[in-house]
């Protein structure tokens, strides 16, 4: 039998969300509590994968067990035996075609930039902090050149596995809430460090040292090492992934 | 010469705003900084104590110092000495009568009571967790019995130690906002651990197990101990003191 699993964690204290040899991962902590509850070894695939640091509300993992569990086994079991930082949020059977990360057609990701001249005190693992001035509505109109289907080399990390730079961008939306300036975005699916990457830039745009078509003009020269700097990963949660109703997941993944 | 500043942090590693023997206390830490900035002892005094585990957005301190400083100089030279944890948002000259105390008028508090059935992963140092779904509407309707000047032992600590328990209450809000159940309220003062009593009765309404009428007999019978548990530390946040315009401090803070 196939499950589904709703996740949230808090990635501050985890290297990211791969298990990768003997350092703290949130796939490692999810998969000892699942074992834990199946009582056999259990492996899960997830949406997308995080960084070290980066946050998760929406995150879906698909994993396979023939133990005798119902749903709210699996969900009560796997919060009973994982760490306060990671939570399953649902549990719910889907077909054994379902795939976590094959089956989304779509990713969501917020970024938070505490932009006020002192640090943060309250909230320090969820923001980035910039003390210099940024003009949100500037940010929000260059990014607008981001959307559509593009090659999308200029924001892809180095050491990106990805085959091809090819994504989908759908949505970017750049809005000042307070002292916080809060980059929201959805693609078919993301390369390695490119929401962190296109707001890296966004920023030198919001501090006026580019000008608003500078996104454009990256976005067209495909050179990473021209574009502005990673944004730390503090500020970056992945909202999840969203699915076609066809599977019958819950209504915050499905589209 | 006299300054007042505006302090925020995240309460939970601390045993709470006061220093108390040598445990870790947001005083401790802020005394610690300003007095190296200073180059002699600073005492400062707040607007309101908060407990352990409470955080603070827009508390208020003053003291006083004859260092030849610039506002500029208490403020980056505090953060630079203070814990993650604390951070002073803005530093100004005030008169010497000014009294973070006895000149604030009035205070707020906001406190967020996460409301789904699984413990949150994210933000769990700043949300009190109920599984049991709450009528946010009824707790609201109900809150409003408390607008108004009353005495308001049922909701005082028994450590408390104010000479008596007349309160104006001026506004009290229960809102739900997604999964979340927020409470914010302003009184003239507050009691010891008020805020998190008048949730915690709150919070048996919402349940269910108390009718709406309840606030109001809990009031009348001015008994601590037939009223709601009190609700835990992490929920609450306290936004700060309001001052008259008088003061001349920066528009957060003044009424």
């Amino acid at each position: 039998m196939r499950y589904a699993l709703g996740i949230e964690y808090d990635g501050t204290d985890f290297l990211g969300w791969q298990r990768l040899g003997d350092g703290p991962s949130v796939q490692a902590a999810l998969e000892t509590a699942l074992s834990y509850v199946a009582d056999h070894p259990v492996a899960v695939t997830c949406a997308g994968r995080t960084d070290s640091g980066v946050h998760g509300r929406g995150q879906v993992v698909h994993f396979d067990s023939d133990a005798d569990r119902t749903p709210r086994a699996w969900l009560m079991g796997s919060n009973a035996r994982l760490p306060d930082s990671v939570a399953t949020l649902w549990a719910q059977p889907v077909s054994d075609e379902f795939h976590a990360r094959f089956a989304a057609r779509a990713r969501r990701y917020r970024y938070r930039l505490l932009n006020r001249r002192v640090r943060p005190a309250l909230d320090a693992r969820y923001v980035a902090w910039e003390r210099r001035p940024l003009d949100a509505d500037a940010m929000h109109r260059a990014a607008q050149a981001l959307v559509g289907e593009h090659d999308f080399s200029a924001f892809r990390a180095i050491q990106c596995q990805a085959k091809h730079a090819r994504r989908h961008l759908q949505r970017i939306a750049v809005t000042r809430i307070d002292d916080e300036v809060v980059v929201e975005v959805q693609a078919n699916a993301f390369l390695h460090h490119m929401v962190r990457n296109i707001v890296g830039s966004l920023m030198l745009i919001g501090r006026g040292e580019q000008p608003e078509d500078w996104m454009a003009t990256l976005l067209a020269g495909r050179d990473r090492t021209v574009a502005g700097p990673t944004a730390p990963s503090a500020g970056l949660l992945f909202l999840g992934p969203l699915y076609p109703a066809q599977w019958q997941l819950p209504a915050e993944v499905t589209l």
